[in-house]
């Protein structure tokens, strides 16, 4: 499966869009926002750049897209406001995939730069803002570039699903999962490790590259708890498709073949993989958990339809090119149905892990 | 009228879109080609850096945006191996208003990069492209940020209708004309001026503060002969929405307020801009014409509606939101048959001034 020409969130403004279901992501950001905070101010006051270079690794397009970016801004303008300073220019470039619907956030820009000149008054520094559409796994900036990068909720995506799992012999290996499940062998967890450290280090070294001595990194990313936990949400979406399978709704080889280009790795996992990279610094890391409905004070029923809703923005596109677009709104009942017997009785809470990074000054590459 | 929300080139790949019907601007880039060429070797040899910084303003959307970026990758890449040095890094950024179909770019790209890793071999240094969607009237870019500036076929088109002649008095004072027309007081056409010289001055001002020393900049625009010369074309265009006036499908005072926002100097008026603002050496200026039919061999059918189907792709936004979509298809029919019918006895050819600058050491700003 070619995860870069496939993978994007929900276009458009629609009910299904990402940009009206990302109230999770967007609560994610607000709870990694504090690690931000110290993150960036400590950079600021050891570099004074005269212009910010920043970069978001997986802005996708949507409200939280732009949120972000004057995040940043608000920070580093209270902390020069304080410090009675000029105003730095900032420069941000927004990363996605080509498959982004970039046109979206540009459209929001002429908005978003009049609200600047409005809140922050005359004496700040123009802001320019870029898309630059690239898988981040690899290169996608020059040398040097970059004093901020920021990413959420991107980097649990894989590159691509693990090998070992597509190239499926007579029986396939992950039968009736769709990520590590429960019934999973426990090469099928080894694999999708094994694709994570793979992706994730070769993310390290490229923002390594790309970013000045001392640039500061903070990544929030979906984690596990314990190495044995399985993903019980996407437990409960493969155990939807095989009910469609067992009605002969989906084929069951294409459920066989089909696995999540995702994985949540546990805390210790990128503690190592930092480590082991050895361009960064770990300067902070911290973890959190969002309810999977993000208020857990609702009503079942509204949770569960928040649930199948922000899954659906996400992973629609993954789905309809291997089941068909028109079986989405039958499977996302169901899963429904599903997670809302599961929020009745189960744990559901995301983990989350925000890591901060310092680029150290010794560059191994 | 907001320009700048509602200029844009016709999207889409339909067939009145921009993207296929864009040869015009295609032959110009290619005449255009030799002024570019020896400003990059000359500035390349004088700064040789490690990632040239390249803009493209007014990059558009179809092929002619990544036409223009691997004809500059290839002019560096051969003086590279011709001098066998090692590969410089690209970083290239695609200038065009807000509005501008950045997504219909961007999806090229993945493709544009297997092309160049094919081309160019193994060592051939990385290359990333963004899309950066502001007014290029006004600051785009960080300091000291740009080797390269490129811009086809933009800077002719204004940030707004010249004053004087958007707010009208009883009776209009351009009336029967869209442009500087036979007919047009001499004060319409010192109205026109004054807004180019400002628009212009502005965009030199800013790309000399974005640019590096001896950084090189290539414009083209289209031009007119003489000071006294009208639009010819954009007579016909007039006359034509004049004739539907008469015939009652057009509003008079709609056409009455309606002027375009384009200005074609001359040749003399660029160079003396350049020398008033100050920042800029002039290196070259040449001029050369291109039939309004690109293929003045064609019959005459063909070249009138090659003329009329490129006009529409570059004018339909700015016409649909003053007249109504409704009525393009009937305009641009009558506009075809007042084409042929110039082209079968007058002059029909644009003329086209390309000029080469650098940026001089002095930055008076």
């Amino acid at each position: 499966m070619e995860v870069e020409n496939i993978l994007h969130m929900k276009k458009g403004d629609g009910q299904n869009s990402y940009a009206n279901n990302s109230l999770l992501q967007k609560s994610v950001v607000t709870k990694a926002k504090p690690v931000l905070q110290e993150s960036i101010r400590e950079m600021y006051h050891a570099l004074k750049p005269d212009c910010l270079m920043i970069a978001d690794f997986g802005c996708s397009s949507g409200p939280n897209s732009l949120l972000v970016v004057s995040e940043i801004i608000d920070i580093i303008d209270n902390e020069r406001q304080r410090m009675n300073e000029k105003s730095p220019k900032y420069s941000v470039f927004m990363n996605d995939l080509p498959g982004n619907d970039f046109n979206a956030i540009f459209k929001m820009l002429p908005s978003f730069y009049q609200g600047l000149k409005q809140d922050k008054g005359s004496d700040f520094g123009a802001c320019f803002i870029s898309g630059t559409p690239k898988s981040f796994y690899g290169r996608v900036f020059p040398d040097h570039f970059l004093h901020i990068v920021h990413s959420s909720y991107s980097v649990h995506w894989l590159s691509q699903v693990p090998k070992g799992l597509e190239s499926k012999s007579e029986e396939a290996l992950n039968k009736g999962n769709i990520y590590i499940g429960n019934t999973s062998p426990q090469e099928i967890s080894k694999a999708y490790y094994a694709q994570f450290k793979r992706d994730f280090v070769l993310f390290l070294r490229s923002r390594a590259q790309e970013m000045v001595h001392d640039g500061c990194m903070v990544l929030t990313l979906q984690g596990r708890f314990q190495s044995n936990d399985p993903g019980s949400l996407w437990d409960l979406l493969g155990s939807t498709l095989n009910d469609m399978v067992l009605e002969g709704i989906i084929e069951e080889e294409k459920l066989d073949k089909f696995n999540m280009p995702f994985y949540a790795p546990t805390i210790q996992e990128v503690s190592k993989l930092v480590g082991a990279e050895g361009s960064f610094y770990l300067n902070k890391l911290k973890s959190f958990t969002v309810d999977w409905s993000v208020d857990s004070s609702q009503n079942l029923e509204n949770r569960a339809n928040f649930v199948a809703k922000s899954i659906r923005a996400v992973t629609e596109s993954l789905l309809d090119t291997t089941f068909g677009a028109a079986i989405m709104d039958d499977l996302f009942y169901r899963f429904k149905i599903k997670v809302k017997k599961h929020l009745s009785c189960k744990e559901s809470q995301y983990l989350n892990i925000v890591v901060s990074l310092i680029k150290t000054r010794a560059n191994l590459y």
